[in-house]
C-alpha cells in the first residue's frame, strides 16, 4: 500500500449519511485493501450543527458547504443532500474543482442529468449514482455495463416502497386506501406529505434515469407519463383480486419496433398473481429487465433504508477510488441513440375496464362493435347483475393507449353505458 | 469517432461462439457508439474447419489456435473452447502478448482462476468472465463493484440449469430421478453424459468462483464440498413436499462469524415452498446475495443458452474495449482477505432426518436424547405407522455438520434405529 490516501467529502448527514460515515470509518481497513489506498474523510457538511451526530468526529461537522467544495484537493464528493438546489451548484462546483462525485439524488438526475454527465465528461471526473434507483439493488451498473452489449427492449418495475407497501396491506387485508397510508406514515414508511411517494413522481424520477441509461437516450421526468395510487380503491383491489391479479405500481421504459421510440410511464397496474412482480411484498424493490439476447433478468432487494441506500453509495465510492488510484475514469455517459421520447399515447398494453350499463338486450354487442371499430381486440367480456346494478367487465389484447381513449371517448356517448366504472393496465401476461 | 478499431479474435464457434460472431455482426453499430471505436473480427478459431459457420465470414476461420494468440496486434480474445487446456495456454499467451480476454471458461477459472489474474495483472490487460456464472444474469459485476463496498456474508443460489430442470419436473410430475433425466436429454436440458450437471461439479465450480469474489479469497473446485442429484428420489421429493418444501440444489458460499473462514458446498437442500428460490423454475437460474448493509439482493435469469450467453459475452466485450479506448483497464484481481476456506463440517445448517425406527416405548426419548448430548437441538419430530414401518421423521435446529454426523453415528449404533432412511439439509428458512 503505497497510494496516498483519498480525501472524501459527504454533503448530508441524514439517515443515509450517517451510515456512510460510519461505514466509512468501520470498514476502514477492507475499504483501503480493495481500492488499493485509505480514504480519508475530510468534512461533512449538515445544515444544522447543532444536533448531535453520533460516530462522526465533530471536527469534521461544518454548515459551509460552498466552502467544502471549493476545496481544489478533493478526490471524491458524497452529495446525499437531495433536491435540485443548492445540490446542483455544489456538484458542479465539486467536478470543475477535480472531484469526482458520487450522489443518491433521483430528482436532481431526473431533470437535470445531462448537465451533471457533461460536467464530469468536461473535468474528466467519474459521477456515479447507483443509489439513486432501488437502494440497495445492484441495478444500473448492470445496464450500464452488463448488459451495454445487448438490446434492452423493456423495464418492468416496483421501485417505490412506500406504494408497495400500501398496495400490499390493501390486497392483504382488503382495507382501503385512506386507512393504510396513516398505518404506513405511522410505521415510517410513508412520509407525512406523501405526495411524491403516492402520486408516483418518486418512481417517475427513477423511471427517467432507467429509461436514459437503457436506451441511450436523455430522459427527463417531464417526458414521464405518470399516474400514482391515490385513486385505487379497495374494490379496485378486490375485483383485481377475483380475477387472479394485484395492483402494482410499476414504472415502465420500453422501446417500440423498429426504433420508432420510447415510452416511458408509470401508473399503477394489474399484475398476474402467478408473475414474479406480484409476490414483492410490503416495502421491497424489484425490476425486471428485458432485452434480446438475455432475455428477462430480475433484480430485487431492500429498496430504501439508510443502511441498503448507504451499502450502494460505499459500492460507486470504491468504483471511483479504484478508478482515481488508476488514475483514469469509468465509462462516460452517452446519450448516441437519440430516440424519440413518445407520449403515452404510443405505448401499447392491455386494459381491464368495467362500466355500469342499462339493462337490457344488445348491450353488450352494441360496446363489443365501439371496442372492434376502434381496433381494439377483446380478450375476455363478462357481463353480472340486472337492473341498476348490471355490470360489464372487459378485458382487451394489446391496443395503443390512443386507440383506448379513442374507444372509451365514444362508449361515454353511449346511452347504453351508464358510467366507466374503473379503467386499469394490465401488464406482465404471457406476451406483454 | 476517430479511434483505430480494435481487433477481436474469437476462439470458438459452438452454440454461444456463433452467437457472439453474429452479435458483433448485427450489432456492430451500436457497440461502435458504445465503446467509442468498432470491433474488427479478424479470426475465429475452430476445431473443424470443414463444418458450416452460418454468419461467419469464411476467411476468417482457422484451425490454428496458436498462430492467433501468438499475434502481437490483437486487443480483444474471446474463448469458448472450455475446458483446461488448451483454453488456459492460448489465454495466457494472448494476455502476454497484449491483448485483454473474456472467457465463460468456468472450469478453468474454478481450477486455476490465479494463474490467469495474476497473467492479467502483470501484462496490464483486463480479464472478464461474467458468462462463466450464471448465464445472462449479470452477478460477478455487481458482487465485484457494486457491492464492493458491503461486506457479503453469504451466497445461496441456483446456479445449475440442467438440475434445476430435473428437480422442478420431479416435483410437479412425481416421476422418478432416472425418468426425468432422460425427458431431459431428449429436449436437449442434459448432455449425453450428465455427470457434470448432476453430480454437482459444474455447480460447484461457480461456487467457487462466487466465493473467491465474494471474499476476496483464493477458492478452487477442490475448497468445494459438492454432493449431486443423482441419489434424490421421488419419496425425498413427495416427503419434502408434504412438510412443504421443495428441493433445489443450492450453491452456498457463506462466511462463519468472526472470519472463522468460509465454506463453499453444492448439495441439494430443502427450501420452504414460499421463499423465492422455491419458484425458481425449469432451466432458471436465481442468487441470492446477503451482505451486511444491503441485506437480502436477489438476481433471476436465464443461466444458459446461446444467447443469453452471449449477451454476457458482449457486455465484457463492451467493457474491456472501452478500457481499451480509455487506455487503461479494470480493477484487478485481489484475494487481500485470505480467509481459511474450512471443510463442510464447519458449515450450520438445519436437517431433516428421516428414520426407520422399532415400534416400542421409549424410542422417540432415546432418539431425542442422543441428539441433545451430541448439542444439537430438535424443532419437529414426528412419528408415523406402527410395527415394520414405524417412521420417525426430525428437523433439528441449526447445528454444524460435524455435530450432526457425530449424532447419526450414534444413532445408527442404537438397536431403536433400524435405518438412517435420509438426511436432508434445509435452507432458506427464517433465520437460516
Amino acid at each position: 500500500m503505497t497510494a496516498r490516501p483519498l480525501r472524501v467529502a459527504l454533503l448530508g448527514a441524514g439517515n443515509v449519511g450517517l451510515e456512510v460515515a460510519r461505514l466509512l470509518t468501520e470498514s476502514a481497513e477492507d475499504l483501503s485493501a480493495r481500492i488499493g489506498a485509505p480514504l480519508e474523510v475530510v468534512a461533512v457538511v449538515v445544515r444544522d450543527l447543532g444536533r448531535a451526530r453520533p460516530g462522526i468526529d465533530p471536527t469534521l461537522l461544518t454548515d459551509d458547504a460552498e466552502a467544502v467544495v471549493a476545496r481544489t484537493d478533493l478526490d471524491i464528493v458524497i452529495e446525499l443532500l437531495g433536491g435540485i438546489e443548492p445540490a446542483r451548484s455544489l456538484l458542479l462546483t465539486a467536478m470543475a474543482n477535480g472531484a469526482s462525485v458520487v450522489t443518491a439524488n433521483k430528482a436532481l438526475l431526473a431533470t437535470d442529468g445531462t448537465t451533471l454527465f457533461e460536467a464530469a465528461e468536461q473535468a474528466g471526473v467519474d459521477i456515479y449514482y447507483e443509489a439513486a434507483v432501488a437502494g440497495a439493488i445492484p441495478l444500473l451498473r448492470p445496464i450500464r455495463e452488463s448488459l451495454a452489449g445487448d438490446h434492452i427492449t423493456r423495464i418492468l418495475g416496483i421501485v417505490n416502497g412506500t406504494t408497495n407497501f400500501i398496495l400490499t396491506k390493501m390486497d392483504e387485508s382488503g382495507a382501503d386506501y385512506h386507512d393504510v397510508l396513516l398505518e404506513a406514515q405511522q410505521l415510517g414508511y410513508a412520509e407525512a406529505d406523501p405526495t411524491a411517494d403516492v402520486e408516483g413522481h418518486d418512481a417517475a424520477a427513477k423511471a427517467a434515469i432507467l429509461a436514459s441509461l437503457a436506451f441511450h437516450t436523455r430522459v427527463t421526468l417531464d417526458d414521464v407519463s405518470c399516474e400514482g395510487i391515490s385513486q385505487v380503491t379497495a374494490v379496485d383491489i378486490k375485483a383485481a383480486h377475483d380475477m387472479g391479479f394485484v395492483i402494482k405500481l410499476l414504472a415502465i421504459a420500453e422501446r417500440l419496433p423498429d426504433d420508432e421510440g420510447i415510452v416511458v410511464r408509470v401508473h399503477p397496474a394489474m399484475v398476474p398473481r402467478e408473475h414474479p412482480l406480484a409476490s414483492v411484498r410490503l416495502a421491497f424493490n424489484a425490476v425486471f429487465v428485458e432485452a434480446e439476447s438475455a432475455g428477462q433478468v430480475m433484480f430485487y432487494g431492500r429498496g430504501a433504508g439508510g443502511a441498503p441506500t448507504a451499502s450502494s453509495v460505499l459500492g460507486d465510492v470504491v468504483t471511483v477510488a479504484r478508478n482515481r488510484v488508476a488514475g483514469h475514469h469509468g465509462p462516460v455517459h452517452n446519450a448516441y441513440a437519440h430516440l424519440p421520447v413518445l407520449g403515452i399515447g404510443a405505448a401499447r398494453t392491455r386494459y381491464a375496464i368495467s362500466f355500469r350499463v342499462t339493462d337490457e338486450p344488445g348491450v353488450l354487442a352494441t360496446i363489443a362493435n365501439t371496442f372492434a371499430e376502434e381496433g381494439v381486440s377483446l380478450q375476455v367480456v363478462r357481463q353480472d347483475g340486472s337492473g341498476e346494478d348490471a355490470h360489464l367487465l372487459v378485458r382487451t389484447h394489446k391496443s395503443t393507449e390512443a386507440a383506448l381513449a379513442a374507444t372509451l371517448k365514444r362508449l361515454r356517448r353511449l346511452t347504453a353505458v351508464k358510467e366507466v366504472v374503473g379503467v386499469m393496465r394490465v401488464e406482465g401476461e404471457a406476451g406483454n
